[in-house]
């Protein structure tokens, strides 16, 4: 295949922003002074330092820069942030749906091993959380959602979901690994308690991330040592990749709606393309629209096995993601094509195509005729 | 101050080594793939990954580059390695001196009232571990020691600390976050279960760092959800301070002893010039030689305070450390001063002083100088 390279692998890695690369390359040009300290050079990466705090502030539309911990990415964010919830709270009941991300899972089993209750929230066929069938546990509670979902695209309600927060006395956390910037946030965080971002889906750099604690919060960071992060979290601070992360933020903050809207195009045409080239395509999750993430695209080829195909998409030239987007050993099919009832010929066969900031210039109609293409040669190869 | 800038604080945070910021540089500019994927973008960074990996290997002298998990950095990799130990003990004895680094401290602290024992290792004059005055303790054991320490320079003696572990039935932790590199580590890691490495220390990035855990040891990754890292630490790969990270190590394994040597000497010249200016300067720790890290001295100025010495020194052109390299909140002195018996007097007039790979054109005499200046406007703006 001597063509162009197709890429629609972005929620697993991609190109940096330029401006991220460009804030990065100024650091990495840099005398390198770790930001605590008195003298001048510290004092200077200091500046860069809480310049993208506010960066990642007015990001995310809140008052207080302090109350934002940049991270080692998405996973660290999701992670540090039950496992601090637990450690201060003590016991209690986490209130989580059963087709999470992995890290959040992983950290829920964590908590439910040390005593916490778990109420699982069910979803209805497209992935959305279905509140009226989740009943109040006991004691301190955490709701757990996320934002747009990594395998499905589906987009939460946060209204609804923090409504129900307050009914159960429960705080909420919102895990926007997957979809903050592509999905709006509510104004000024409104009904979050908690939140955690990763970079590198946001054209950051990978090794980048957030969370957000809101003030008065009850959370122990889980990084212990040094005093960096307002003592929230130990370990000399990442500068390259934290002034990277408040620049993707910042441009994100101008171009966002320009960048979902373009997406949004891209993400509706290129599904008719696919469909009306492969009638046995089936999109999971929400229809393009305010209910998915633009980025994302959640399609099953039934009777094809889906990290074959993406080797045969990889050949005709598409990167894509082939089954779900994380998976652990023990999963069998992912978990949000067994949580929608999907079935498991269909879940065997899900390809991920996610876009990236840099997908505007997608040639739509290449893509559909190379991944129809790819369709049908895995197909004619097999028995029939 | 009109003059150039001395830049002695290293061990906080430096410039990147040229070829690891070229390394870095590369990536950056790539398509930015994740390293876990089918397509070719993906398998174009696993090699990076593994090459790196392959790097660190070679930097470490063993055999198998897959015992090599890659972290966000020094506190990550310390706190991992203990937090991992304990999960998969799920009891036992840690040995441990009372001058250990915060990040080491607090893991320890987290075990202990996890229901660890702790058995402390006391120190000499200079900072030194004295074995012999150690006993064994209960259960599976860990030994936690570090390669040089980060407030007195000792370099510690692996083998004495091998036949101890070995002894006591217990294994071995070598905490190399403050002296990989400056000092050489035993061949194939004889007698080391475990090792954490920070990279920002050796002219790696920072958000840099890795651990080094010995076939067959029993220990369990602490960041949980995608399989990446041979499933011992969750997350998506920081590719670009990852292959940083290893170009560095490259460097070092190539002209490490050249490095050392010359930091030796200045070290050296350093401390004469400014004893010879400042009578009162006192070395805490090793004299330099085989003993002492050679990118650290930690000398007091018996009547003067850390911090506002820092701050003079700052003024006139010399950028270092008041106080311990970390402290937490609680610290009144740093540790590590109280465990030789230095005076209180003496504890609160650390400064350290650090070189790192771009100190070989330090002007030694001009620093002395510089340094000495400052003790003297400070000491004659106090009181008699």
């Amino acid at each position: 295949m001597a063509g162009e390279r197709i890429f629609l692998d972005h929620a697993s890695g991609g190109p940096l922003l330029p401006v991220a690369k460009a804030a990065m390359e100024k650091v990495l040009a840099g005398p390198g002074a770790a930001p605590g300290g008195g003298h001048r050079e510290a004092r200077e990466s200091r500046e860069v330092l809480e310049h993208a705090r506010k960066q990642a502030a007015e990001f995310l539309g809140v008052d207080d820069p302090e109350r934002i911990v940049f991270t080692s990415g998405g996973t660290e964010s999701v992670q540090t942030i039950l496992r601090g919830w637990g450690e201060s709270a003590g016991k209690g009941t986490l209130y989580v749906s059963e087709m999470e991300h992995p890290a959040l899972e992983a950290a829920v089993r964590w908590l439910e091993k040390g005593g916490f209750k778990v109420v699982r929230i069910p979803v209805d066929e497209e992935g959305r959380l279905q509140w009226k069938k989740v009943k109040p546990g006991e004691g301190p509670g955490l709701v757990c959602i996320h934002l747009a979902h990594h395998d499905l695209g589906t987009v939460q309600d946060l209204k609804e979901a923090a409504v129900f927060a307050k009914s159960a006395q429960a705080q909420l956390f919102v895990d926007a690994t997957f979809g903050a910037g592509w999905v709006s946030l509510p104004k000024g965080l409104d009904g979050v308690d908690l939140l955690a971002i990763s970079g590198h889906r946001l054209g950051a750099p990978k090794g980048s991330g957030l969370i957000f604690i809101r003030s008065g919060f009850a959370w122990r960071g889980q990084a212990e040592g040094g005093r960096q992060e307002n003592d929230q979290r130990a370990g000399t601070e990442n500068l390259p990749a934290i002034a990277g992360l408040g620049a993707a933020l910042a441009e994100w903050g101008k171009s966002g709606e320009k960048i979902r809207n373009t997406a949004g195009e891209t993400q509706r045409t290129l599904w008719e393309g696919i469909f009306s080239k492969v009638p046995t395509a089936k999109l999971h999750g929400p229809e393009p629209g305010p209910g998915r993430n633009p980025a994302h695209l959640g399609i099953s080829f039934a009777g094809l096995e889906a990290e074959t195909l993406a080797l045969v998409l990889d050949r005709v030239g598409v990167a894509a993601r082939g089954g779900s987007g994380c998976v652990t050993r023990e999963m069998k099919i992912p978990p949000a094509m067994k949580a929608i009832g999907a079935n498991p010929e269909e879940a065997r066969s899900l390809i991920l195509f996610t876009l990236g900031v840099a997908s505007p210039s997608l040639d739509v109609a290449a893509s559909a005729n190379l991944i129809s293409e790819a369709v049908k040669r895995l197909s004619s190869a097999l028995p029939s």
